[in-house]
């Protein structure tokens, strides 16, 4: 897997109460006190942000916003795994699953019918 | 980068309209060849189906599902990276420098204030 | 309530299954038909659909799109409460309330914390 | 219209920058001194909130929070229609309009195919 991904998982696996996470100190720490709806709303708000932040790329000609958007949608995804108990490689492996079977295409062509 | 990552860039990448992809029988060509709004709106539709998967995921312990849909989730992303002509590595190289510059929080904790 | 608002939550009634909505004929009947998850993937759809138009108006000047975007997360909205036995009213009695009992901007004030 | 979105709709509008709101004492103000963005961020937050209370309903069995967060949803669709010098009454009309010409669902259907 990515290392950065691999490592990132480690970090913020460490930032779980049961591990020792400080609220106090740690955003991430903080996210997982909240709870799982607090991690789900970062989800929808950085999904809108980089929607938003892609449509100003078009107007600005500059897409240096629309990649640290899509960085945080990522990292916040990777919270929300950690909360659920799985991991990037989990996400990683299905991606290469449906490549793998029936080409790249096929789980999101048969969604969109 | 995780092959995964790359590979799957590299097959959305052939499935722009200048590099021969067919929206008659690819998926992602056809999302190309409606441009940003309908990428867009996909990433806004894979967050809320995440959300309400993970959701679901508690009641039913069950978190199939909501794998699935943060692959699709992903899977989106990389289209509209491609679609703004930026890449996965980009998107991990942003995760990584946050890492090293001041720890993995730094920016999502800014962002919080 | 406004004329518009109760008309159409009384046409949106018609429409569930056990009042004879067709789903074969009617939008709304499909929707009620498909369950929850339909209905609630459409609040997501219309609000990032509502956000893109904005920041169009903003490029264009012409807010028309915005407005027709407005109508659907609305609409849709109806659709939803119609789907938990919920009214317009409810909803505009809330407001009221809001406004009523300590100024307009007590709950989301609140929120905003 | 709607007395109540009447109502809402003066006081937001007595909140805007021009017509003295004042961001320090008042929650509109601030968002309509924050800008556009901030607003949008709001429809976006609001409508992934409104799906969560309806999954949560589900289970409880009880749609209070539905209720609420579903008039969050329209509070802020007045601060965006305000801020794009649109009114809910025009919002309103769109919805009769399309009653009016061709059914209630027209533009929903035309939009589905």
């Amino acid at each position: 897997m990515s290392t950065t991904l691999a490592r990132l998982a480690q970090v913020i696996e460490s930032r779980k109460p049961e591990n020792g996470g400080d609220p106090a100190t740690s955003y991430v720490a903080k996210l997982f006190a909240k709870g799982d709806d607090a991690i789900l709303k970062k989800i929808g708000e950085e999904a809108v942000e980089t929607v938003m932040a892609a449509k100003d790329a078009r107007v600005s000609g500059d897409a240096t916003k629309l990649l640290y958007e899509c960085a945080d949608l990522w990292f916040h995804s990777l919270v929300m795994l950690a909360k659920f108990d799985l991991t990037p490689q989990q996400v990683l492996d299905e991606l290469a699953r449906r490549e793998g079977i029936s080409g790249l295409e096929e789980k999101a062509a048969r969604k969109d019918e």
